[in-house]
């Protein structure tokens, strides 16, 4: 950010008074501009066993498998923005179920949220963002693929869920510089 | 948003290709400003029976007791903002224990997420945000006097909760135009 959006004046980074943190701030018209982490919201979407999966068309990971998933937007409920999401990337409708997970990614200011979903039918195609979409079993899930450590935390613990009978909400915070949090682990 | 904040040139709003949604778009740099919701972050913190409670010196609800919450901050994670606002708002230290409520607010673009925690000591005062801080039993809580909703739901759960002796995570949306959800409803 260099300019200020209400007014167009350059802004300068400085503690405002009675803040504790660096803003952007306009010192021609007064404003403080915020900066905050933003949600990433997603769905375990099943049918029968088996777990929807998109290989992504886009970067960052082109070319790797996620969750359906992406940024909730303005006046939306996460649970729209889990709907949405897996609609656009996999063109799928998907009855959004319990919130499943929460990967807090401080050092890029994320949130991941996951929810567990079903299916309304086997139908899915990619969408613009996915070169592909298909359906695993748990012994079919590209683990070395994946595009995102908070994906692989997810099932990891949903499949652990399941042999349980039994699902939580789980949380987990991931420093990107850590190994991947893997299958089983 | 009137200007853009990476070249200062005037913004327009419009869907950009590939999207479905209005966006402020700068046609001189090309430069696509995306507007996300907010996550609110706060605590329950506990002393023995007793929850804390924060009486805001600020808009909105000048005057009206919430939990100690407020807007997470970049680079920090779900938990660390929750533990900072008890902090900032109540001077009180909190041992951040699970996620309980998460409150979509989608009229406004909010997300309120609620942790359950445990005072460290009965050590606590108003903050610069606070007209007086306290501890209250469930007796106790000024119902007709809590600042937001999500609060009210919040703490309903909790109560809920804890006579149940077993704590779940609970999610719910509201609508900003209903009714104030309320004690036992």
């Amino acid at each position: 950010m260099k300019f200020c959006s209400a007014c167009g004046a350059t802004v300068t980074m400085r503690i405002p008074q009675g803040d504790t943190a660096l803003r952007h701030v306009c010192d021609t018209c007064g404003e403080i501009h915020y900066q905050n982490p933003k949600l990433v919201v997603g769905a375990i979407a099943l049918w029968g066993d088996q777990i929807l999966l998109c290989r992504r068309a886009i970067e960052p990971r082109l070319g790797k498998w996620t969750l359906p998933a992406g940024f909730m937007e303005n006046e939306e409920t996460t649970a729209e923005a889990a709907a949405r999401e897996t609609l656009e990337e996999a063109c799928a409708r998907v009855e959004i179920d319990a919130p499943f997970a929460m990967v807090n990614i401080p050092r890029i200011s994320q949130v991941h949220l996951f929810y567990r979903g079903r299916l309304l039918a086997p139908d899915f195609a990619a969408g613009d963002e996915s070169l592909e979409v298909g359906l695993f079993d748990e012994a079919d899930i590209p683990w070395d693929t994946l595009a995102f450590r908070s994906v692989g935390l997810t099932l990891t613990r949903f499949f652990e869920d399941r042999r349980k009978a039994r699902f939580g909400f789980h949380s987990a915070d991931l420093d990107i510089t850590a190994p991947l949090a893997g299958h089983g682990t």
